[in-house]
């Protein structure tokens, strides 16, 4: 059995996937080093390794000290041999961004985009966008591994689709993938953006974080929860849902969503222009919000610190069910300044538990506006160089 | 390298455990599937295999389909080959099992013991009780894999010791593994009571749900949820702390952690027993008040209906979160009959979105008192049987 894998023709790479995940922490190794950590037979290994030369997913990139006769090469990962592009589309606003496989930008462009425009349109733009960094970095299609998209909405995940979206006419239950394919053959991995901005907030700033949870405060109130390294998505991929939990706060405010009492209706960019502007405070969004704030209108920092309490229920409630390490605010609302994450971090600090708190960080987002696409094209990157889809692709190269 | 290690001894075996990973579905194999499925070599595989039949890990179980020459001999998994020693600790109450590596138990014995009695007495009857046991069940120490242990107050898993316990004096900090070890030289792991519960319950009633929350509602209130087949623990192990929660109907009732308005003090046994007293109800606690309620008591059913809704609440904000598939209600609470249940359902399914509640199961504990030392037992197999743990376990035998 063996020996017929061993001489059949490189249609799969079984083994090549684990070396390559291996190699991703940059250290170089030898032939005798791999097939000592993972097992695999020396002539597997050895088959293997030259696979993976000849895709340029690793080279050689040195020798080891010798114990007799010549020395060992090793081989290391080169994060620079494919690329990854990804898009975050949000209501009208899409930015796109090319990287290699480290997550690194090679190029990015933004542009004013209405989502609204629908999903054709939206998409030709995309990959023909996708084709214009290729070209401004000197890629290659060949060289792509894949495209990730960030979506304002909810999105199944294991069908690249938009599930009954509120602010994306004609997106609902669309083949994002497949449309995207008839165009440009490379794997389209597809998630709401709340998730994208959260896997690259935790590549970006919080690499060694267990348990992240990234929460998007703008025109709604979503969240993107990384578990050890990987996008918790919960049974139906319905996890990070939080702009609906009702706060007491808001016992009485109609939600949009049909209900009374969601966080969303009390502490969203929407729910306090409408508040301020009752208030004679006249604010048309997060933006407006954002500009009265660094202005130093009073009811406006009033108004986020109250916003940041509520936000603070929710998530003192999270911390004490779920221990995350790190919380991190982002979003519109998040650039206001210091206020919203005073209002979040004094309920927090008063309501959950020492041990869930002593070493939690609450924060404001650092990776900024670029985290949805660093965190688009991680996604990418991921899935590619999984084990079995490396296989596959050092197969094809 | 690889020469070199088919020849060394056999102080450890890699590729033992992954091989036995792969058998514990019962799939009787071949040894050519399992060279194919792993990527191992064959002659590893052989070697491996032999390691495995001596351990009495595995066993032959037939002979596959042959395709000309003499039929390949298939191999299959043998949970009766060792087995598991498991002890539920509760405040007054101790019951200890004796399972096989599937988790089914082959003597059992419960007995009232106060946790209060330190580790010393407490653990000196485990390790006898448990030595009973298998005397009983007609198996020796040889055959032994480990002892679970579960704990009523917050354990530290890594390490097996219970961390400021509020009701176990003498245990603070207590070496659990160390001590027990110098009596029955055996992996000892230790968790709280409720983790221990939700994977029993995973592992007697829904062994394919994705995501479990166990809620223990007794004279505390707390949670442990499994995940994709593990206990999520958080990052300091502090995950499920349910019990001090805030929720608006005890904004000014005090808690004994200090706070004020948590859930363990508007709808723990403690909580409902202190409140119909004051009624004029006179109950001394959890158990009292399924008494009442089995007795048809209207003011203690109104007061388990409310408890459930206050549960439920806490509940509601963890389902948007993060998107369970079944939420099991157990403790002795929930042997009060269906009124504590209704409560949460109400809550529940009015506060959540559509999509996380859709297959949403929210169901009474099935496994019953029994789960807590099936989660223990299934913890030890687990850890035991692990590939790196599996491979030392056959390199012994």
């Amino acid at each position: 059995m063996t020996e017929l894998r061993d001489t059949a023709p490189a249609t799969a790479a079984p083994g090549a996937g684990t070396l390559l995940r291996l190699l991703r922490d940059g250290r170089p190794r030898t032939r005798s080093e791999l097939a000592s950590v993972t097992g695999l037979a020396r002539s597997t290994v050895t088959q293997r390794v030259d696979a993976l030369l000849a895709s340029g997913l690793i080279g050689p990139s040195g020798e080891a000290v010798s114990t007799g006769g010549r020395p060992p090469t090793t081989f290391c990962f080169r994060p620079e041999a494919r690329v990854a592009l990804a898009a975050d589309l949000g209501a009208t606003h899409t930015r796109t961004a090319l990287t290699d496989m480290s997550g690194q930008i090679l190029a990015e462009e933004g542009i004013d985009l209405e989502i609204a425009a629908g999903p054709e349109a939206v998409l030709d733009w995309v990959v023909e966008h996708g084709r214009v960094l290729l070209d401004r970095a000197g890629r290659s299609e060949a060289e792509l591994l894949g495209l990730g998209l960030g979506l304002p909405g909810p999105v199944q995940h294991a069908t690249g689709r938009a599930v009954n979206p509120p602010i994306m006419p004609g997106w609902d239950h669309f083949d994002v993938p497949g449309y995207v394919r008839s165009h440009l053959d490379v794997p389209v991995l597809v998630d709401n953006d709340v998730n994208i901005m959260a896997v690259g907030e935790h590549h970006v700033s919080w690499p060694t974080a267990s348990h992240l949870m990234f929460v998007k405060v703008a025109t709604g109130i979503g969240c993107g929860i990384v578990s050890e390294g990987r996008v918790y998505r919960g049974a139906q991929g319905a996890a990070g849902d939080m702009g609906h939990v009702f706060v007491p706060s808001g016992s009485d405010k109609p939600c949009r969503c049909g209900n009374t009492g969601c966080l969303e209706a009390v502490a969203s960019g929407t729910a306090l222009a409408e508040a301020l502007t009752i208030e004679g405070v006249p604010a048309s969004g997060a933006r407006e919000i954002v500009d009265l704030a660094r202005g130093g209108s009073v009811p406006v920092l009033r108004a986020l610190r109250q916003a940041g309490r509520d936000i603070g229920e929710v998530l003192a409630a999270a911390v004490n069910m779920f221990n995350p390490s790190v919380i991190v605010i982002g979003g519109a609302m998040a650039l206001a300044g210091d206020h919203l994450l005073a209002g979040v971090r004094e309920i927090i600090y008063q309501r959950s538990l020492p041990l869930a708190t002593e070493h939690l960080s609450i924060v404001s987002s650092t990776a900024g506006e670029g985290a949805g696409v660093v965190g688009a094209a991680v996604m990418v990157i991921e899935h590619c160089l999984s084990p079995g889809a490396a296989d596959a692709l050092v197969a094809r190269a």
